[in-house]
């Protein structure tokens, strides 16, 4: 009777998906949801005759696996997880594993990942991507958490994931919440993406006054490239889509961006740990200020404000902007993975960075030919300290470097804003800088708060106070906090 | 018996120096620390001959105090605030007032104000800004909470407050934790200031070559007209400090500057509920990259990297980074009062947005002139939006304009960074665009993750879903997160 290979709860769309997706693959699916009458309704609908069985109990679900039993989630991230979770254990016995598929949020399947950890359950929380044409036809998998599990699980992700160059978009990230938190990341450095090219496509279209079909030449063109990856594709595909009296449809929408939060979790996580994850911050932000629409008009009026068109050569500046955009890339991603560089060092994860850029690589929203690039430098040097110290990021940077500068000074002559791009040049300025003039912080916060010094001439760690504004050392404080 | 007119409990530097304040008034205050050697030790020291009677218990302390009772706490923020307004309820009526004047984090303000109003106790959660010397003599207080408690400590804390046009700055700020919230983005404002002056001594002495006595010349100056602020005042004075070798002390402090957690507490909080708090948050990211210095001379070896001398004419260089220091400095403001009324939103705080401007004019780190000219705009209308919308900043900003773009295209040749500069710029085009881009990335959210979008020929709300990749509908998604 034990037949099935893995059992999976929750079939909403992305878990409908997925389910078809290993049953292409020859796999056994037993399949549960709360609200059984969606059992019923797919397994006479999109499961008949595939290798599916459909459940009405949890306990009935679990009866029908294999060992060790695979049970996986796709259920609403937050307090339905832990709910669920609580509701298999039960059936469960030591070695047994618990796989969170959904969007949860890291430092949760971190607490998982623990509380399961002393029943004996191997527990992974994975982030899923891709959307549900992912789900249905190759996913990225980011899974984390107990390795024992991954032997049992390996197989299974990596038929299902994406293939890029006959390596699937599937790897074991790290221990405990890593899988989640590196599906974070993604997220985060999606939103640096479409800002980045959301700022190339206002320079080309507000600045050098661009049709429609122009800009879909140019983004079709820039595809074929450096800057090869979904986001520009469909970007190019965006421009060609006409609303019903034949004008193109992107200008009939709203400029106010939504978000659901990822991208928020990411650079809040980064301010926390003390990452300068400056772009994707800038995008975040970027989105929040477009959501005020109806101030922002009020300012322009106010202000008369008015872009002015970018002078000078067009395809000087088109490349610029081509320049501008990739090398600002660079910097998201080479700020992405300090963000988890820094998170192996706060959680003591091992992480595989290669891995990551390999998942990364296909079945999702950055997938792009780039990514080949940061699995490169990785393979070179897994201890590689920053992207940006890589030498073929190296090159690249410094051939875009004149065109990035051009173009964040095109922005600023023509009152077009350029938040990602003009951070990340002003991140690669202070990240090149030997001598910064955070001195100056440092003597203020001396002079107001006693909070002491480092010197340039002496060992790191060593401390000094100066009495700047000749007071009597009545300053000095461990409590003022600035 | 019962004398004391308020009971203080925490004898840190803090504390110590506002009981000494508060007896200068003809305020008798009775004070208690856990370690009780240091009630003995004030009592016999600092507090001798002064209104100030030192007692062993929090029950003895209680015992002296007129009704209502007062009991501020200068303790450490955290569990320490938790634990002893636990220890101080049993000995207090209801209508007795606890206030918590350290440095607590607004949310754990807001939940002791809802348990202590359910026992019928009046809970204030003050911020206290102005370091040891501003307790002493004259600090900036921001109280928030139980507005029935504020008659019995208004003329206690607006006698011992700082004094500017002879109005305290100590106002009532709002209910809950509001008081903590508003200090919070003081720090948070502090950083930013922090940050446009170090990146403007960036630009003078690494861009001009400025010495320093030169940089004292410009800062001196700076100090007499707009700039006039604290901050800058004690920057002038810095670069007159000497080694004991005759050569500038700054030069010797080590560029890596520190933080203790309230700047990144204001911009997480920004990412939260959704403001574009750029500039504080760059500010903030910017401590964060200089604390790698290693990784910093690294990058610098690997990229040849060094600052190239600004060119062109002196003055008007100098002219223009002044110009670009006031109106990020606008920028910052203004960003710090849209998250004040962002919370005031999400809370239903009905905040005093001149008071917070009033109570920042002195005897905190930022207080400056400039505060003066806020104060004016929240007299002139209450309910303004937002300051970049008041006359006089609109005026201001307008004639900073080209001198502030020059500044950071000059930056930007140099290759000296100028994050929150150009942060502040990218925030100021953005906000006075009518239209932004934000148009793509809804139309990208559709098309791979169907998030709908808005029209611009349509109510706000309507909400629309086209199928860009003439796909079958089947990207319609709720879940996916992006």
């Amino acid at each position: 009777m034990q037949q099935a290979d893995i059992g999976l709860i929750g079939l909403a769309v992305m878990g409908q998906n997925l389910v078809l997706n290993m049953s292409d693959h020859g796999i056994q699916v037993a399949v549960y949801n709360r609200s059984t009458d969606k059992v019923d309704a797919f397994i006479a609908g999109g499961a008949q005759g595939k290798s599916i069985t459909g459940h009405h109990s949890i306990a009935d679900l679990v009866a029908q696996l294999k060992a060790p039993r695979r049970v996986m989630l796709l259920v609403k991230a937050g307090a339905a997880v832990d709910e669920t979770i609580a509701a298999i254990t039960p059936h469960l016995d030591p070695g047994d594993i618990i796989i969170d598929g959904g969007n949860s949020h890291f430092p949760d399947s971190n607490r998982r990942f623990e509380e399961l950890k002393e029943q004996g359950i191997y527990f992974i929380g994975s982030g899923v991507s891709g959307g549900e044409e992912g789900a249905r036809f190759g996913p990225s998998i980011m899974p984390g958490g107990d390795e024992r599990a991954w032997p049992a699980v390996k197989d299974i992700f990596q038929s299902i994931a994406a293939q890029v160059d006959d390596q699937p978009c599937c790897e074991w990230v790290g221990p405990a919440g890593s899988g989640h938190f590196v599906k974070m990341v993604h997220n985060g450095i999606e939103y640096g993406d479409m800002q980045l090219i959301a700022e190339a496509y206002d320079l080309l279209h507000r600045g050098l006054g661009m049709s429609a079909d122009e800009l879909h030449a140019v983004f079709s063109e820039w595809n074929q490239g450096l800057l090869d990856s979904y986001l520009i594709e469909i970007t190019a595909d965006i421009f060609t889509v006409k609303d019903e009296d034949g004008a193109p449809l992107l200008d009939k929408i709203l400029d106010a961006a939504g978000q659901k939060g990822t991208g928020k979790w990411t650079a809040m996580n980064a301010l926390d740990n003390g990452t300068p994850l400056t772009l994707i911050t800038e995008a975040v932000y970027a989105r929040a200020l477009s959501a005020r629409k109806r101030e922002r008009l009020d300012a322009n009026a106010a202000y008369k404000s008015h872009s002015i068109p970018i002078a000078g050569d067009r395809d000087s500046a088109i490349s610029a902007i081509h320049d501008a955009l990739y090398a600002s890339k660079i910097i998201s991603y080479a700020q992405g993975f300090m963000l988890m560089r820094q998170a192996a060092v706060d959680f003591e994860w091992p992480l595989n960075y290669g891995g990551v850029a390999l998942m990364w690589r296909g079945g999702c929203i950055i997938r792009s030919r780039f990514l080949d690039n940061i699995k490169q430098a990785y393979d070179k040097d897994p201890e590689l300290e920053n992207l940006l110290l890589d030498d073929f990021f190296i090159e690249q940077i410094q051939r875009a470097m004149p065109g990035w500068r051009a173009a964040v000074k095109l922005a600023i002559d023509a009152g077009i804003p350029v938040p990602a791009m003009s951070s990340a040049l002003a991140f690669f300025d202070g990240y090149c800088s030997g001598t910064l003039p955070a001195n100056l912080i440092q003597a203020q916060r001396d002079y107001f708060g006693a909070h002491t010094y480092e010197r340039v001439d002496r060992e790191r760690g060593e401390r000094f106070h100066t009495d700047w504004a000749g007071l009597n050392g009545n300053a000095i404080s461990g409590a003022y906090d600035a």
